[in-house]
């Protein structure tokens, strides 16, 4: 594999994980000139200001200039106009790369814009995050020994496909590639699904009349449980729709499971609910194996 | 407040909770003779070579001889069968106490072994814990800065209560005191429905076809959310049925609520589902910082 490397590299959404990939790619040493793309004229300063990127743009269009890569990683739903901007401004050499956590969307959108999806596009998704958000909450290390999900389509250059290979091989990520269908349905029920709980059962105890006093006496199970809940509203409703197709049926999947649990609990059938946290400890430990196994240096996809 | 001590005390159960309180009254030197009790030999020679206790007896009768402390530390739905082996050989001074996630049940079952609540009983429970269990995964500083929540009666004994309050105070925690009914009400909403769901997210995606693949992309996120999932599944599902008719209410409620999210995204109602979401994530950044609050030493209730 080619060792990465990008004269002028572009980042359009300088927050968690674009903060992050630049600041990883700078210490990588593997990027000449680092330019950032935003709305918000103070987080782009800051970013300059803590050395996360060499300079700013505020327009998109201007941003992609002469970049050899660009990596789109704003919000999901801004897809569709970000590329109808930065489309007629790329060189056509450049790769373009993604972070979002919705693939078959980013596609659907770019090809939407586009008639069909430029050979030099390839849709990518760190699997990596904290529930914090903006430049300042990003770091180099966070995509070290975790999965990226690359899904190229029949149409990707091999080159491109490569070069977005070489590019988080070198920040120390693991890669991964599937279909972007697959990709969606993974992530909806490991992902977006706890996501869409946790929020859910927050708010359902928001809603409680003795809220304050509930929140006061919760403890450790409550904290690590809805822990990502406290993630950006803006970023998750975004995925939440543009993943829809693969997230409701899951979704529906829980709730007739959780009805069948609330019949067990119902008819005080102990032996039924043994078995099924018994089965799910089981999933859970050998899932926290996987854990240990698949961040390891050096592990192969 | 009195300083607690104790010349011989039995911890019945030397598990994960009974354990780290044995080690941490040990270490604050406030007990002469630490009776350990339980069924498994294994485990209590093992608490025995790790220091935790000074010795054992397989019969709890025997075990309680002479102490003037009793903890009740096995799962809920033993309490009645215990109370009723262990009654005759109290002594009359004893004050025993447990320490169970459930407390309407606990009192209900003693009562109904003993006619009446004795007055030198005294239901608590210490809202801490791991999904660890057994007496090597004890440690003293468990209880350090947790709440233990004390749920007396108008028939509880004055003196027990305070040495209870004063057992729980050496050993570092943060005492509060409600009714038995109203602490199974807080707990089944921010302990027992977070056990249950993240069981039943788990148990859900274990059901589906590509389940192991499904595991092996999940990442930080769903790690944390189904943390509480490896917990043991004897223990959660005693309290399920021990604390129903407090969980019941409020699992439906989720439903309901978790239904109405269901529809909003087949709706494709984005501005419900962000006001939702930040509300949660509003309540959810509010309660981290209760943690940080009333775990301070010193924080007063």
């Amino acid at each position: 594999m080619s060792q990465f490397h990008s004269d002028r590299l572009c980042i359009i959404g300088v927050g968690l994980i674009g903060g992050s990939l630049a600041r990883a790619l700078r210490q990588a040493g593997t990027v000449n000139e680092l330019i950032g793309c935003g709305r918000s004229v103070d987080n782009l300063q800051k970013a300059v200001d803590l050395g996360v990127i060499d300079r700013f743009e505020l327009d998109a269009a201007a941003a992609v200039q002469a970049a050899d890569m660009v990596i789109l990683a704003t919000p999901v739903s801004h897809t569709a106009d970000l590329y109808r901007q930065i489309a007629p401004h790329l060189d056509k050499a450049a790769v373009v790369t993604d972070v979002g956590s919705t693939k078959g969307s980013v596609i659907a959108d770019i090809e939407s814009v586009m008639g069909q999806l430029p050979v030099h596009f390839v849709a990518a998704h760190p699997v990596a995050g904290t529930e914090q958000s903006g430049v300042e909450a990003s770091f180099p290390e966070l995509f070290h020994e975790r999965r990226v999900i690359i899904t190229p389509t029949e149409t990707t250059n091999a080159q491109a496909l490569e070069r977005v290979i070489a590019m988080w091989t070198v920040v120390g990520a693991v890669i991964s590639q599937m279909s972007a269908e697959h990709h969606d349905e993974v992530l909806a029920a490991t992902s977006h699904m706890p996501h869409l709980l946790a929020y859910g059962l927050v708010d359902t105890l928001a809603t409680m009349e003795e809220r304050r006093e509930l929140f006061s006496y919760a403890a450790g199970g409550f904290r690590d449980f809805t822990r990502i809940a406290s993630s950006s509203p803006e970023m998750w409703a975004d995925i939440v729709f543009a993943n829809r197709d693969a997230l409701l049926p899951v979704l529906q999947k829980y709730l007739q499971d959780m009805q069948s649990i609330q019949g067990i609990v119902e008819a005080g059938d102990k032996e039924a609910l043994l078995q099924l946290f018994r089965r799910a400890k089981t999933e859970r430990d050998r899932f926290a194996s996987l854990v240990g196994r698949f961040v390891k240096p050096g592990d192969s996809e």
